[in-house]
């Protein structure tokens, strides 16, 4: 037995913590990348390669540096094949965190926790799970029931119909929520193409009934959906970066954009910042900025990524695309910019709730206190430093970022967990966390630095996995 | 009890070095911000709020993220009526090192430790505080003995008149000796308003004696006000910045300042470094290149604070003014322009001894390793890596400093703990900081990582709680 | 007794992992300094200040910061004075990595385990260690063979002759296997100085029977010494960097050649890319590029050793020159540049195995997610995240490289340590680094964190100790 009932867990107190006030919080996983037509139409999974391997580039990386051919990892070969690589690389992760999340996800939900995953255990672990993803429960919404979970926010273009997410809400067999979240990230011309950002425009214009042809015309557009999503229960936004610049001119940017959208720029290859990196700069910022005032004016939650360097393998790019495993850490730096960003909206008394995520832990510090000079003594913990992200969620990354934030502001504010997947599998995510969180003052009340007073610190717990996101978000919970 | 005699201490080892050999050593404080007035008139403090919360701005962020109105942090509100917020508020500080802090702070010198704080026991704590309060034990003369302080340096302006530090070195009736820092800020314009650099030069020339229309008249007054600190006892220089860029051309600092002197640079609105980047850092570097040898040549110690982004939220900025809890964490690098800095002085042989401050832990290694390059042979421990500044004076960060020191220089040179405090309550800063390395070293004891010898090793520890700042500074103690 | 058979070895795990498994595992130390003339010769050393002191710039630089005079430094003084003030300077490095290697080369080779070096016993140390000296086990080779090594690979500049190493090879009385390492740094004139680039181009190419006028000739040049280097067992290139611009071109590359070829920049002091940054950029990206892609095809690996801040102290480096402790680490960023270097390698797949060291530890993260991006599964571990380096070649270092690797990619891939050493007595590193290794992974058997399975965790410790190193080089091992 590996994943054991104390798994983590290194004291009594941190024991007690876990079991007596964290395990049972219900889960609201407010930033997540699920298809929401899987939940709409109750995906059943044909086998643990359907549900476990197929769309997850972390599994992609490992299976990679371990020396297993494309062929197993994107390519031709059958799912099986595909599982017994996975199987046999498994132990190649030890000490990385995929390999507490597969055994986690082995135990729950399959309840599979007597066997570690290798190529001895691969077909009978095969078997077993299959069998299980042909019962109900392990349907999309199956398991999502089984794994506690309250409301899920999914990841959205301002283009897209909301469809399935409506289709869910009108839905009154099932009652986990599951609402959109604005990601505008295409109508920000960072990496993208400079003709596949006109196809865009053309497209989100369709969606929100408007011919976009200047800046403004984005901006009524942008509002539109702003709007319509709003309207669909949508509380957050989210905004990905490389590095952040903030160079906010709408003048600047309304030329710009003309510039862009008359064709005038003709850049066959290439993306369009490498073309013209202060005018997608201009535009950028000025979007950013706009955006974020909506978000103020209708109490909505702004979530900013900083700091991943995409797609660094253009052989690879072209071959898969985007999202394939092929992204890292960047190390630029951008304290004055948020600041000044921050600033600017501040001063205009429309600075959203902002939750930060960073993926160099490098920069933790820095956030940790960058949050704190804005907070409005209105709202507790309007300026979040955000959970550790992608290369961070592990052990290591979320106790690092628990500690600047601790260190650095007020812990107790945190809004806690979320999963940032793809997957249907990767609740037990919040599992990892809550223990983590328990272990890390389970042990500093065992050493004495924090008070003996179970209520006091138990409470904390509870509001941290549940109660703190449930106050912050403004989601009109069932 | 929360603050057991044992608190921060997890083995015997721990235990036995700082009840044998840190606790009782008497405190250096050779880097304070407290109002030397104060000490001279004796002060005494009306209640808890005037003495711990008025001007701390450590408390004042925490409350803001907790959500309190500015009202009770910084406004009307009446002195219960803050205090009663922070009781409130400080169980939400668990994990920051406010909560340790305050709770050190009411053991000593309150002796009220068999309470934490919350509504419950504000009003209680609050009485009996400020019963405490009226004895002259309590005053700020009381509050220093109490805590077995034999020195501190206060920060000053060159053109401070440094009335009270005479006035205190005169009363035989109290042998605590308070001595000046030279800290000139606000002759190197990195932040200041061109108005407010132009009103200060009057200032300072009005304290020299010097009317002040050249660089040279500047380096004049300055070499004058030097004399005159180094007179009242003063042995170290304090310089902040937010990163440090360096560029000394004395022609060009030379023509730089005669356009801001004479006014021809009319910026009405903004900074001046906004407005004349490269003239106002010819005229820093300049100036700091001068002082520095006038360290060298009196024996001096310079300090350098570098990396807080100061003022970021300029809505409070214009309410409230600087050091108000709007100051964060840099993140630029400075590698270079730092070693040239050392390096330009090292060649003209007049590089003083050295304290660097960083903000962002992520410059700790780098930072330790720079020192290194500049130990001349001479002074045991000439260059050094300053304890845990600011945001990162707690655990964790005293922590990172102590290792990386550890790691890449000598940690036995060390010259410890500072309280870099506006508060007379703060002295249990430097207990902290004991407990801290007796724990950090008695756990490497306990490990067989170090030598189980407490003469070898105890003795390190009062060399770095007191020996080695008696030692290294050349204060002229009674 | 300080250096106790399970010296850092914290529980029952950690020293079953290091006895059983990691302990008798021989020695490929494929990166050091030692010269390979000291083994064709059998050197043997006068006395401990010979084999210990000279050279040892980590010693110096602690001698310096504990306040010991140039004089007992690299001066004049007599081996036994020098010795004697570092026996006094030991107990002074109390917690520096110094501490524990000294200890770790006494007890190994020299079995003195019964004391701590200091004042009191530097006489008897030196009397001891000195006799141990003439004994042929203790020659040059006779240490090698004592620690187990089975292979060492050398740096050597591409004009080098190789004798030593031929007159190794064929030395039927030897079987450790001595190979060089091919390092061009002087062929990309970083921070030579423009006279000596040519010096250096006029010995290169005479070594390769060429005339170097052209880029191309140089190239060649390189090409030849290249294929020379092969044939003498080389398989590892390495390239030092203080922080790594890409900007290749060979077009502008062999334009800017030509310009410093023809001495046309008569730059009579200062460095070369002072006065010609870009240029210099170009010539070194292209020749990086091009000594790359002759990697690919040989199937060697490509070391780059990137963030160290060489030679800051400039009234030193006149008396001293290079290599004399005044080094420092960098705080550049590099990621996009990096990622640049490798993804241009890879498109045209001639992307060598690579080992990335960092001097920065703030990089960690960085630089194990961006191998990531260029594993092609093929190779296991084809790309490196190279363990600590110099400043961070000590117990935080170590754990930090390991974590970050553990948490972002494989650690079962790795191919461990390397003493990057100058010194004979350095074999010791490997004990230290394995030890380390131990009581990381056994910590966490005991904290349930890996599975209690010691065939799987010691299997895994014996790789990295030895297997991988064997696998992954392709060295024709005896």
């Amino acid at each position: 037995m590996f994943i054991t009932e104390n798994f983590l867990l290194q004291t009594s107190a941190a024991i007690r913590l876990y079991h007596d006030y964290a395990e049972s919080m219900p889960i609201i996983d407010y930033h997540c990348h699920l298809p929401p037509r899987e939940v709409a139409d109750d995906r059943r999974f044909a086998n643990l390669t359907q549900i476990w391997l197929a769309g997850d580039h972390y599994k992609w990386r490992a299976l990679r540096a371990a020396g297993v051919d494309e062929h197993f990892v994107t390519g031709q070969a059958s799912d099986w094949e595909k599982f017994e690589k996975w199987a046999e690389t498994t132990p190649k992760t030890l000490r990385n965190p995929l390999y507490h999340w597969t055994h986690l996800e082995l135990k729950r939900p399959f309840g599979i926790a007597d066997r570690l995953l290798n190529s001895d255990t691969a077909k009978s672990i095969w078997d077993e799970a299959n069998a299980k993803l042909q019962q109900p429960e392990f349907s999309a919404r199956g398991i999502m029931q089984q794994m506690n979970v309250k409301l899920v926010c999914t990841t959205d273009d301002p283009a897209d119909s909301l469809e399935f997410h409506r289709k869910i809400a009108t839905d009154q067999s099932f009652d986990i929520q599951v609402l959109p979240t604005f990601r505008p990230d295409k109508a920000m011309p960072d990496n993208v193409n400079f003709n596949t950002y006109n196809d865009y425009l053309d497209r989100l214009g369709a969606a929100a009934g408007i011919t976009i042809k200047t800046f403004d015309d984005l901006l009524e557009a942008l509002k539109k959906r702003h709007d319509f999503f709003h309207e669909n229960g949508c509380r957050l936004s989210d905004h990905g970066f490389s590095t952040f610049d903030y160079q906010p001119h709408d003048r600047k940017a309304a030329q710009s954009f003309l510039k862009l959208r008359d064709g005038k720029c003709d850049t066959k290859s290439g993306n369009v910042r490498y073309h013209m990196k202060n005018q997608v700069t201009h535009i950028q910022s000025a979007v950013l900025h706009h955006i974020a005032k909506m978000n103020a004016e209708k109490g909505w939650t702004m979530q900013l990524h900083i700091g991943a360097i995409r797609n660094n393998n253009s052989r690879y790019f072209k071959k898969l695309g985007a999202d394939s495993g092929f992204d890292s850490i960047d190390d630029t730096n951008f304290a004055n910019n948020l600041s000044r960003f921050f600033d600017h909206l501040d001063r205009e008394e429309k600075l959203p709730k902002t939750i930060i995520y960073n993926l160099n832990p490098a920069s933790n510090e820095m956030l940790a206190t960058m949050i704190g000079n804005f907070q409005d003594g209105k709202t507790p913990g309007k300026m979040q430093f955000g959970s550790g992200w992608w290369f961070l969620d592990q052990k290591d990354g979320m106790e690092k970022q628990l500690n600047a934030l601790s260190n650095l502001g007020l812990l107790s504010q945190f809004v806690g967990m979320l999963t940032d997947s793809r997957s249907f599998l990767s609740y037990t995510r919040h599992e990892y966390f809550r223990r983590i969180l328990c272990n890390l003052l389970g042990q500093e009340m065992h050493d004495g630095l924090l008070p003996n007073d179970f209520d006091l610190i138990g409470g904390m717990v509870q509001n941290i996995c549940y109660n703190n996101a449930k106050n912050y978000f403004g989601f009109d919970l069932h």
